[in-house]
């Protein structure tokens, strides 16, 4: 097992980056967000799952691989009314990958993984890779980070709503980080009627609307249903096939 | 059937707007793009396409919705290296957005559908709606211009990839506006071995890459399996659900 | 009469502007505006009358010329308290531009004449040459669409005021597109007394005022006295004028 | 004749200022240029000589104006090419103008007049006015400082050119501002043949030019027959016409 | 001693946040650096020591102050030529904390205090500082983590220049975050000559100059004489001047 | 004695920049304010006395400098609630240095020194170093106007606070220039109890406030105790070791 000296560059110095970048193909982004979770998931969540899959991503690409610093916050206005949450605007978060590209490009680095726990910053990302690619002259590429494990998600989960402090992500975290949830407070999703029924993935209509039309606690699916076992399958699964697709793209 | 000069904004003087606002609830704005659409098909193609289902929708919508102009390019990077592409920065198709909103919310409309036929600017939607939703106090939605319908293009069509100047879209336009198609010019795609493959929907990595990567003619699926009737059959539903997702969020 | 398919960009496939490029020195883009043109023209006047323009003196100068998308709003803040207007932000169409041209460029055009039919967009083509010519490396013309006939107009326009709705642009219009005009609505400028007699053309003050301090009904002049006549000469007089201007700077 | 204490506000104290704003209704802001002049003035001409009429201006709307800093830069891009030459970006322009506005409504001052000496301002100006007016809720007018003199310059001025370092700037700055000019160094402008006069008002294209295009010695005219008692007939003509159209503003 | 989980946002579910925010009065943004620092101490050196001092401080004003995520990266441009820095532009680190600083006002949180390890930034939190207290109507506070006990470092460091990767910062290291440390790799500064002589403070100049060009190996002063315990001094003395800074202007 | 048309820009034909730029090796940029000065300082104070300074700084160093016009407003929102003030947002302000270094790169002069009056201005200045440096590939350096006779002050000021419009302020103007002071009005501050006294320099926290929390007349420090022979000896102490400054850097 690698040394994470050798690939995690917040906890490398800088002769020991410079070591490891001849073998360096790209470098891993974890991006995540703060905001609620509902009652059972610390605000955190998004930002620690992204890094800990990032952490685990990076070592199986060792050493073609670096880990960037994590975006721990992200775009999440809908998430504006519960207590706590931070919402980057989209192109703050844009800038800041920007930055982050250009100043690691200096270093010899010219692709990219965008590895995103957050389904609120995907459009986003689509957006900074249509600018970037072109302006910095690099490859981007960017993943949910279990995404990849939708089977495995679709056979283990039984909510028929899922994505958010919900049954999948309650598992991956009480798998990769379980301080991130209050296993005391595990509760189903308490929805509202409304508006957003109609605005769902499937529906004719995408628009925005607020978490709290949706649901009261701010949670979907039923996260009392959830286990480190289903974790530990969707993590593991979505990991081996994130590792083998970015080594056919390098 | 209404006179268009009641409902479409660019066939209307103002004394009939005035007359037309008081039922108005919501303004459609068709959004395309100008780009290569492979040899058979003129580069205005989405453009149009979206100005036509535009006009039909906000007919059904009569007297409820307005349909503003059609924005005519859009977010077409991948496309940039064939001949005749012009791509619009997201950041100035959010600027575009956001003027012609806060131009008519002062007119005192406050809900807004962008339609759009051109898969490259969804994320720039997703970007928008989460910018412009909260900055100018309005409702946003937007739709794909047939994308309700997949259900009939899953059935319709043939090739396993479509969406670009292919058996679908070609279809769309033989209904819409067959003057967007050169009859004696239809290709299958000619497709390039590739990164792409790795980078498609359901992959685990998405990305940008360029659309000769893919395919050499610029098109895909296979457009010489067109007909106007499956075009009917598309846009007629998709048109028919459309309208009512929006009566059902008005 | 070259084929429309063989210079207006809207209308043709990726191969034929791959075939027309070779000999294309310049491209004309028209550029209009969304704005009230009091009760007896349609919101689009300006829009359809630039592309009228652009299509007529693109033709002119085949094989060297092509056309691009029309912009079809532009900035129109002084019309923005009359039912339907849509006005750009003058850094939107700083930014419309700049993306046209520099997609134009990438196809190998290095001189561009836009082609402008209202008086609300020439301090933004001013700014926008002064910007974009040293930005991106190339050659920008603009041009009114018919200020050209200048002469004609003074002999044939009976109005001491003219500009917008009124009996040179209805004229105008009559020639070249007449469903834009409502020819039983025809009406003369309502006036109001007020501040911007002090800031027209050849005051000592210039300054920005809302359309109807000045004028009611929406209109300037009397479009009653416009015939398709006059337009024809004015148009036609602009039209060579400007084909041999561009002539003379390629 | 007012104490400039009580209407500069570069020479007064802020309470001097208080005692003043009672009755101030305009402030006038000078803005001019840092540009090449040809070899008979100095860089700062346009700056000083928008100072100069910005005070005389001034202190004829007394106690209903203030003078605001000289803006000493302004958009010069066409005569980059000779020596010493410094031009702001549009933009920025803009935004000092934003600026300024911005704080002094903060001090009660809800109108303003931009008095511009430099030709190459004209189409910011136009943009600014567009964008602040709405924007800072002001109203806002912009004068060339001597251009309501018209009729002087064409009775006096024999050159048929003129307008940067020509006969007509280089009298008003005998009258004005004597230490700008070299007297041993007047001299006529050296032309150049070329695409500038093809681009000159009144002909169908506008369009970008650098000045050495024009001119070698980058003046235009005939400084040679430049007198202060030329100046002075057009300065006072100009100051008075102002100041009378300020007032019927006001 | 309090719970984490109620005053580190990060640590927090909603209604954890909903439950203290009654008595918060300021919220804490650690903001660090992704930088260099030399071959004995890791790149993620100022974003742990500032969250690390953010911890203590806050828990140290609880009830009244809650903690938000760590701003990880910062304004480094001067170490860009060490392997692995990653700079963010001046304008980004502004985008951020006005993000922050909106959402946490709309929760409200109405102070702030920006606690940041990392000299590069201060001059951007001072422009920071000027724009946002007036555009967000809010109170923000600065303040470097350790500076206040500027007494404490002039007795216990023997080093004449101290300030990055030096006695000072490795102590503070050793004290609150022992593993951002190498010990075996502890090394005093091998400065350079040049131009950076002139531009210390204390000097008539100050300006930009690469690190590199101070020093060799990335650090100044001698890391070889740090202590845990010269660091505790340093940080518990800070620690309690901050609190008390803090509580007297709440 | 040089000719100030040797070296002063504003003062200088373009022939007469040309001549002087083969030896020149740095421009100098006066930078200052248009801002309350208290009762006996004009609002001018920080531009006049900047420009002075510069001025026999640049002669100091000729025939290696020249002098810019000076930015005579500056970044004062501290100020905004006293009469007068006008203050630059930090943006603008870059946006003004970027363009004249930009424009005077493009002579041949690749070193800048900004010489600034208004302390106000100093963190926008370090932001502003860190972006232009890099993006225009120049050297930038910024001093503060008599910062470097610091000691003198300490023995030539008795009051513990100064720095605006206060014994040292009034002095150098005494000496540079008269005419910026009231000696009628001259007045010690009037201070005020508040929050600042724990934000100045020195104490653990910093921040925003506005100057009329500190002091109700505007003034710090005591000006009655100010005189000219005071501040010939700051400003010549200064002026020397500036020079100096510079040639050891050029």
């Amino acid at each position: 097992m690698p040394n994470p000296n050798a690939y995690i560059l917040t906890q490398m110095t800088w002769p020991e980056v410079e070591q490891a970048l001849p073998t360096v193909k790209i470098a891993i982004i974890p991006l995540g967000a703060h905001e609620q979770h509902g009652p059972h998931m610390v605000e955190s969540c998004d930002a620690v799952l992204a890094e800990e899959m990032g952490k685990r991503l990076t070592e199986k690409l060792y050493p073609e691989a670096v880990m960037t610093p994590t975006i721990n916050m992200g775009v999440s206005p809908h998430h504006l009314h519960f207590p706590g949450t931070i919402s980057l605007d989209p192109t703050t978060l844009i800038a800041i990958l920007r930055d982050m590209m250009k100043s690691l490009k200096q270093h010899g680095i010219g692709q990219f993984l965008i590895l995103n726990s957050h389904g609120g910053n995907q459009s986003t990302l689509g957006v900074a890779v249509d600018i970037l690619t072109r302006e910095l002259d690099v490859r981007i590429y960017y993943a949910k980070t279990t995404a990849s494990a939708k089977d495995v998600m679709d056979r283990r989960i039984e909510s028929k709503l899922y994505g958010h402090s919900c049954d999948r992500e309650v598992s991956e975290a009480m798998y990769l980080a379980p301080h991130l949830v209050r296993p005391d407070k595990l509760e189903a999703a308490d929805y509202q009627e409304g508006r957003w029924k109609k605005l769902r993935p499937g529906n004719p209509l995408q628009g925005f609307y607020y978490y709290e039309e949706m649901t009261r606690n701010g949670c979907i699916g039923d996260a009392t249903k959830a286990s480190a076992e289903i974790g530990k399958e969707i993590v593991e699964t979505a990991l081996e096939r994130l590792a083998k697709a970015v080594q056919e793209v390098l």
